[in-house]
């Protein structure tokens, strides 16, 4: 068997060569937070950084992927790169599949610069946010120009996965249900552009301008998001987005210093010191101390925070030993 | 200033004593993870474990709210108490308040055994579900028999957040759209209750008849959830449904060892030392060395891993010097 970091090393090498396999492979390591993905991390993540990160996200039935696709369509006219990753929010245990406009997508089979892929969190609480962050560094690295995040808008972290983007859209339709209107409120606070999508139906021009009036002003000062009116299906006003799009990169969204940037590189810190201190609550030794604690806690025994503390000072006993 | 500990022991101890006002005021510092609510919970957590909690989870428009009001009514014309937590995902950035069915809960406005919360999750990864749990634990320990989690089923930690539940009642409405129904799939997985909600629409039993094929042979061996119809507007329905959720309490659902309430004291405990390690990021010290650690991920001049690797060996010096 060979060492993670040996294995991260060939992976990395093939990848950046252009090896997609490769680059499969590293992104199924990220998903799954394995040592491999650790390794690989640390030779990727300093080449990273030129990409413009694209969330796209909205209420369930705006036409997400449709958008994505349409949005692929008109990059690759333009000969420039891509790549989609779609965070998948529909099961929790096997990781299911649900964005993703598949059919739309067979299209670039056989084309090398894009790239899709369907990512489930699993693992410890919080993995959306990094895990999603790592993926987007490694695609980044690999060298695609735009990498884009497409979530469902009704989650908690799927909605702070598409907000630590540089560039976040928010998608919109006309005509959609009252639970869906009350969700749309909370997804706009964290929209860069504002997009209409279904133009061709009734009422979209007076949704743009309804949108339009209650952003006008909000969010950095006298102006609100852009309101965009686009029509997927049909590429109606996707030309305009993307020079919407390209227009904020050239504002300076991609900055080391922006909001964006730093929210995204601390959710990764927080969720890579996660890992370490959940890994090393696997270990032997430890495990059996947090079954027990959990044990404990679940029969009402003791509060969590106590339970916490007890764990805490375990690690910290073991963390010090191997330190001497 | 009174300490933390003595505002937790006053608010505590009304709270048992059934003042309601102390009770929101304990929720609010569970909601916002101050020290107040650590010493509260360190006081009601052994208190707690009697309540049946409920997960009601589906897609948007499938009338969650409105089934929730149906089940409280019926609760209450047995002489029950009950509470409702509604985990509000709408707004990561204000916490709005799309839940909770308010012109139908607004007739338990004087009813002092009826407790209705909405719930934004804020502050670290992973808070949805620790939150939650810490949210039952508190209206468990004041006496309430069954407490409600009602999440928009399509986000990953709202999902996880009512499968944590003793009882996982997992609500579908027939027609609706493809995203939807594709989101159905993975909420089944977690289901302990199905329930085909607008029964009186067509296509009601033709829904149910599929869901059981369905799920026949699924979890749990030769029989899969029971897939039961309500029409939570006029109620029809409702009472059966109570009966399932009462059989599911008779059947050992709350008991200690089951793997709900293990999962569940799980997330707690991950939260809790989450908690503790956020804060000591944050003391002074930690967060000058936290926000250069950021700010080096940000310019991608280290890899998440390294600089988690730097932050917690300073935590760990800061923690072994502190025992000595």
């Amino acid at each position: 068997m060979r060492s993670p970091a040996g294995v991260a090393a060939e992976l990395c090498s093939t990848a950046l060569a252009g090896d997609r396999r490769s680059l499969a492979k590293l992104l199924t390591a990220v998903e799954n937070r394995t040592p491999v993905a650790e390794a690989a991390l640390r030779t990727l993540y300093p080449l990273a950084g030129r990409a413009h990160l694209l969330g796209i996200t909205g209420p369930p039935g705006a036409g997400k992927s449709t958008l994505v696709a349409a949005l692929v369509g008109e990059l690759r006219s333009a000969g420039r790169t891509v790549a989609v990753v779609a965070v998948d929010p529909s099961s929790p245990i096997t990781g299911g599949a649900i964005l993703g406009d598949r059919v739309r997508m067979q299209a670039y089979a056989g084309d090398r610069d894009v790239f899709i892929r369907s990512m489930a969190a699993r693992g410890h609480a919080g993995g959306l946010a990094s895990t999603t962050g790592a993926a987007c560094a490694v695609l980044d690295a690999v060298g695609f120009e735009i990498v884009m995040i497409e979530t469902v808008g009704t989650g908690q972290s799927e909605v702070e996965v598409a907000a630590a983007a540089d560039t976040t859209v928010v998608l919109e339709a006309p005509e959609m249900g009252d639970e869906v209107q009350a969700i749309k409120a909370g997804l706009l606070e964290v929209a860069d552009l504002v997009v209409v999508n279904k133009g061709d139906r009734p009422g979209a021009q007076r949704a743009a301008s309804q949108l339009r009036a209650m952003l006008g002003g909000g969010r950095g000062g006298l102006h609100g998001p852009p309101v965009m009116i686009t029509t997927a299906a049909t590429g109606a006003g996707v030309p305009e987005l993307l020079v919407a799009i390209d227009r904020r990169r050239a504002e300076g969204a991609l900055r080391d210093d922006g909001a964006a940037r730093l929210a995204r590189a601390e959710a990764e810190v927080r969720g890579a010191l996660a890992d370490r201190i959940g890994r090393r609550l696997d270990e032997a030794g430890s495990a059996t101390a947090r079954e027990a604690a959990v044990r404990d806690v679940a029969a009402h025994r003791i509060d969590p925070y106590t339970a916490a503390d007890e764990l805490l000072a375990g690690l910290v006993g073991v963390e010090a030993g191997s330190r001497r």
